[in-house]
């Protein structure tokens, strides 16, 4: 074991990447938008190259490169062996490497910090792997005590954006585009339209999509009480797959409200990254059991270590596990989704790139 | 009026600041704590040099430089001038300058980006009173339709952290050094040693502040119910000022019940950075009308425009204005309560500097 303690961290690079696509949701436009790709390099040779975590923060909020590189990473290159692996000393601790990168950080205020720290987190798991010379989804896995069960996935395709160009005509063919890789079930956005034009956009997918079983909607929180009910009365009739972030996501009462009165699955959880957040949604949001969704994303929130911890307090309020499917699209959910059990994962294959995507041959290799 | 449209913003630099002191308080040390400075320039001349803007983030969440360099300053310096100015254009819009700021920002994750926001917004104002040649608090007033009745502000002294060294005997100097300025109310910290040795230091500060209704008592967020409900139990005969930050800042369960059982004031909110986070600890934190305080920060929650919408989010659900009291002890706080009109004002007259304090001096001035 001696060998093994004196494995090190050498350093951590931290890249800004800007995400191709020129989409919009119904209030953000991601052309701007980049993320943070972490670089964790050791002392550890292997096949005569030193071995490497490599992960990014998930899409929506942004690369984080002053609170790695101003914080974050200064605490994890100060700290002792101990304060970062476990205590065989074969592996890093994800929780101490998380611990460690909070250091004299306030409670509360889970943004982008949140998102940050979760670059740094994956990218261990992504080094304890590489060290065990497995797939990620097998160490996480036995990290949490349980087996993976099955490497088949759910996954849905996620696109339906508000092109600047295109309309109607060119969201079908998005979609018909997606269709064309194998995939059965599908997300759109709405709410960046009127409802008239919404539904409008729900009738063309649906000719590809089949079925309202296959079809997920998203509003990207833009809707306020009224708006809600409005689209929830009107989008009924379609029984849609689920309804999702339909207003501000920390509106619990807006959630609840909804719950109660619209039939079909309630979806949220993306803008929730810490589990008191979560914690929050589940006392005062309404969530019914064995029916909504929910989409947190380890990428957007401290990492694994906090996400596992979510999933524990959706059990422990009785939800089960399989209703976790997470937000993003990004190939390390994929792992997740398989090690911890959970429902499916989104799936980014026509925007993001290059972080959003896997494509088919991916889920089911 | 076309002299003042064509007022633009020339420059926009931030510089991190490290914070003096090497305090702790029950879960945070500072001695590696920075703020960021944000100086907006102009090419208005007067008295022949450019007026410029000057704030900074309020203490205890870091310098903000990658959000502000790599996001927020950007969209302001590629903004066409009626996104920035008033429809007058001659002062600089608040409002508009954060939305700008905020543009293509996903709703939701209230964390460092409110702080980073905050540094810009707070700059606006300062722009605008110098634009003006009046005093911040001023400007302040009028553009919420108010008269700054009096510039008379109750402050107290903060301190009481646990120092590395010193212990008790340290405490009371600290204690007295704010007495010997003219303080004659105080707070100190809690939490970060035994039940047995946090009410010996306040008996010992007790000793200086005279009475309980002189001092508060601040446990940053550390307590779980049971020790708040502990230390809520052995404090309830000294009838302090007031009891704050208990558990998890977002723990609005906690929160209800620690209000249900302690008669003395609860005070919270320096953690919750957005009206939505303030509207759920109203909802179901169980604050109490004419009794609990108020402690959000325009310094760490998106600028005064965020903050005047929460102070109205409080008198919406039935609290008073007079019960706010804003975290930070910076000098825009102080003018913030006179030109809201709020109950009154944190001082940092030992630590902190050069961001924490004003001594009184400035208070009576």
């Amino acid at each position: 074991m001696n060998r093994c303690k004196r494995m090190r961290i050498t350093d951590i690079s931290e890249h800004a990447v800007k995400l191709e696509g020129n989409v919009a949701n119904a209030l953000v436009n991601f052309s701007d938008h980049t993320i943070s790709v972490v670089i964790v390099h050791t002392d550890v040779v292997r096949a005569g190259k030193p071995v490497a975590g490599i992960a990014f923060n998930s899409i929506g909020r942004y690369a984080q490169s002053g609170i790695l590189k101003d914080r974050m990473i200064p605490r994890l290159m100060n700290a002792e062996a101990h304060e970062l692996l476990n205590d065989q000393g074969d592996r890093f601790d994800p929780a101490r490497v998380l611990a460690c990168a909070m250091k004299n950080e306030k409670p509360g205020g889970h943004g982008d910090r949140a998102a940050a720290a979760s670059a740094l987190e994956l990218a261990i798991w992504d080094l304890n792997a590489k060290l065990a010379d497995e797939p990620a989804y097998v160490t996480i896995a036995r990290h949490y005590g349980r087996t993976a069960a099955s490497t088949r996935v759910p996954v849905y395709a996620a696109g339906g954006y508000y092109y600047p160009d295109g309309g109607i005509s060119r969201l079908k063919d998005e979609m018909l585009s997606y269709r064309d890789m194998g995939f059965n079930a599908f997300k759109m956005k709405i709410g960046g339209d009127s409802l008239k034009e919404d539904l409008a956009r729900i009738d063309a997918v649906l000719t590809i999509a089949g079925e309202g079983s296959k079809l997920a909607v998203d509003a990207n929180d833009r809707f306020d009480r009224e708006v809600a009910r409005t689209y929830a009365e009107a989008m009924h009739p379609y029984r849609l797959r689920w309804y999702e972030e339909v207003g501000d996501p920390l509106d619990f009462d807006l959630n609840c409200e909804l719950t109660g009165l619209y039939e079909g699955a309630v979806a949220t959880g993306e803008n929730l990254f810490s589990v008191q957040d979560l914690r929050n949604l589940l006392r005062y949001g309404g969530m019914r059991r064995g029916l909504d969704v929910f989409q947190m994303d380890a990428g957007l929130s401290y990492g694994i270590t906090e996400y596992a911890r979510m999933v524990d307090e959706l059990e422990a309020h009785g939800f089960k596990r399989e209703f976790a499917f997470p937000h993003g699209g990004h190939l390390i959910n994929l792992h997740i989704v398989v090690g911890l059990g959970l429902g499916g994962c989104e799936a980014y294959p026509g925007v993001f790139q290059p972080f959003g995507g896997y494509y088919l041959n991916q889920v089911a290799a």
